[in-house]
């Protein structure tokens, strides 16, 4: 998808300062600049990367004021992040551009496959389930009895799809996905633990995506539910009866415990894990690696295990570092007071 | 499946309090109840519920005694928890009736397949696999040569269990699960690691239930031992040569390194991490995020990381948040001490 | 594969100390050796198990002094560590001598596939892919387009490649492996998050082996880079952007998040996690559960979160531990303090 640098500005209601006949053919990161490539300056801790980069254009803010001379070309834009953004979704879009039914896959009796689908070869459609509009269900994937897919849902390959799970509109799922598993539930009995079926299901609200190898199970009794907008890096664990709330971004490795319930606009670092059946608020902020215990209010910024908030996180890393230091204090202060105790034995009883 | 209340309480040697009549579509936690669904109410913290509950029945405990009027419909049991579980195991099993040999699948010449199996298509049997009675394996499963698979078996969809791998009786193993893959095993060599082959294989005995991707790699040489009821939740790592024993539970993304030895009857939360090469007892208990750097023995309930038992993690916690003021009132007292010491020296010393 | 001591010695250039006509059929860890198999002893720490063993054979170095008399019959070689291996890898490869194209598989017009290769049943090569010489993909696998792989690559099976990614010669991939899935990149807009589309891909390049559910996502722009000789465990995680150096090793479940550099000949212990954009240098040793959030040089030792070096790390730990005692004695000092005051107080003030 060649383009001139005139072109692209067009397209992104941008203005070029240089060359517009200059050909573009790739993208990249400002540091990685190659001819032929557009690049992007979005934040100024990258300013200096602009007076060397071997790109062929950069896209910069319409503020952006150059503190040295720039070779490459410019497209100033109101939002140079956005504009990039943008972009590359175009480009994205069109290598997803996969269309009709391959053979062979398994379609049970009764599923309607709606005209404008794509299923790839070695795919699964249990009976009862249903697909909504431009849909893409990459090859070996499994959709069991009665799920309903929305509009414009991707599965890449190899997503698994329990049964009676619900997915929204706008999802996309990473290979290796798994909704719907049995949640871990067992009751001790007679020295083993017994099974305790689970029959509730996973509601996927619209415009979530999860990551490759991510696995959120099914329901005891109702529904794990993860909320519109919510975005699930991979590997992550979401255990039954979770919820997650709208637009919740969770990194990868990350685990909830069964019945927790996490609040809106969380962020969640890579590696956190959640207690169980705790609540979480809106609009907090996890370091990586933290463990949260129990319930959490609202825009708290939290670290550690069992996670503080970062300013006593930093506090607690600082003075534990420092114990060496406080032990030899303590001790010199010990024989100071020893010493003063003798003196004052030695004289002042004397007295 | 729709029954009254008489009829449950019929299938369960249970005691109706209220209106046998009312019927039951469906079931749901306590907290979550609606018309028409039978509810459970084994544990007291939750009692509060069953005096506003929507459910049409709740079943309660023999001994249950109400504290205010209660307007929904009982059902007394010996155990509630037990009765419940069963009740979900009932409908449970009802979802998983699927039977025959769908097509098209890949079976190796010579495999012998039972009369009852399910076998999804897609799925791949190779050479010199035997499977049990009453085996369930759905789309998309790979089965290597020589594996030998009990009765009762579910495999979900995806499963993947290399060559020489064994699975016992009644095992239930989730989609995306690895059985068998390689152990991570190499040897330096010029500058270089060189793969050390891993020949041996994994045995998983009765009873075990595996969660949604989780790996368990073969032995370098003898095997990989899952011991009967072990449960293991999704996305955990059981490295080469691990052993873990009788009825241990494991929860999500937990990791065990190889040659590691776990007992019977641990219950390990989620995210923990056992080094190699090391023995734990039974009936130990690990907190979530734990880590375990050498062997342990019977009976302990270890948190942190190292771990250590949970009343000294408990103090650890509060003596670290406690720094600040420990770092404050050793200063407090070096001041106090310098100024005995100035009164001292001041007025003692010219005595 | 049936040999006698004699003919193994041959073939590995050893010298038998006992019987050369005894049979080995199998291979064993010295301290589980069994009549008929060979077995080594490579590290003193396990020389008393070749004073009790049962194996048939056991392979040591020429320099193995005996302290006590040996019942089994010994076979001398340079390096028994590498012999055991290299018999091990000759075993383990007969066991991969699959070939051929099974049926059926989706291969896309255009695709060219060499005569050595094998194509496991339900595999699916996309459009443009690639495929080099003795090239082994199990079934189930899918192969995206344009897609590049080297010669002598084993895919194992369930494994996905997406779009454009190219794998190096001489790799290993385990099951449920996903590479090049998209990198986590969203920006905030109008209080939701957008997808930035990642049009990068994946390098893996040569002598790699990926374990079980392990994933690499996809750069956003230009290429997140495995380099040749890497070992990763299973379930990794690898974000956009990354770079691991050559023959880095990674054990299970550890995270590398988006942009991290990570230089050559590093080890990685199971569930580290690395915050993303840092730099980390060479031969550098990470133990289990580290979280390292920000760059670090070359030749260190590292430990805890956040990482400090091993002797730091351990010096931490004994003094949080010790703190009950140290607060103890704080007290102690206070009081202790508060005596001589009040004595000073009574008696000098009163001269």
């Amino acid at each position: 998808m060649e383009m001139t640098v005139g072109q692209i500005a067009a397209l992104v209601n941008g203005i070029v300062e240089g060359d517009s006949n200059v050909k573009i053919n790739g993208y990249s990161k400002i540091e990685e600049g190659k001819e032929g490539c557009l690049t992007f300056m979005a934040n100024t801790k990258y300013e200096h990367f602009i007076y060397e980069t071997q790109a062929s254009a950069v896209l910069v803010g319409k503020d952006f004021v150059a503190k040295q001379p720039i070779r490459t070309n410019l497209i100033r834009v109101d939002n140079a992040y956005a504009t990039i953004a943008m972009l590359l979704n175009m480009v994205g879009s069109m290598q997803q551009n996969r269309r009709g039914v391959e053979d062979p896959v398994y379609v049970s009796d009764g599923v309607n496959l709606p005209e404008d689908i794509y299923l790839g070869a070695f795919t699964y459609i249990s009976k009862g389930a249903t697909l909504g509009k431009n849909v893409k269900i990459y090859p070996q994937c499994y959709i069991g009895d009665n799920v309903k897919i929305g509009d414009n849902v991707i599965l890449y390959p190899g997503v698994k799809v329990y049964h009676d799970c619900c997915i929204g509109n706008n999802c996309i799922l990473h290979s290796g996905v798994v909704i719907g598993g049995d949640g871990f539930g067992f009751a001790p009995e007679n020295g083993e633990y017994k099974k305790i079926a689970q029959i509730g299901n996973v509601i996927i609200e619209d415009n979530v995506e999860i990551g490759a190898n991510t696995t959120i199970d099914r329901a005891t009794m109702g529904s794990t539910v993860v909320k519109k907008g919510v975005k699930l890096d991979n590997l992550i664990q979401i255990a039954h009866n979770v919820e997650v709330g709208e637009h919740t971004v969770i990194a990868a490795q990350a685990g909830i415990a069964g019945s927790a319930k996490i609040g809106s606009y969380n962020m969640i670092g890579g590696q956190c894990g959640f207690a169980g059946h705790i609540n979480v608020g809106d609009h907090n902020s996890f370091g990586a690696q933290s463990g949260i215990p129990k319930s959490v209010g609202d825009n708290n910024i939290l670290m550690g295990y069992p996670a503080v908030n970062q300013i006593d996180f930093a506090r607690q890393v600082a003075n534990v570092k420092n114990l060496s230091r406080t032990n030899a204090e303590l001790s010199a202060l010990k024989k100071q007071v020893k010493e003063l105790q003798e003196i004052i034995e030695s004289k002042i009883n004397n007295i």
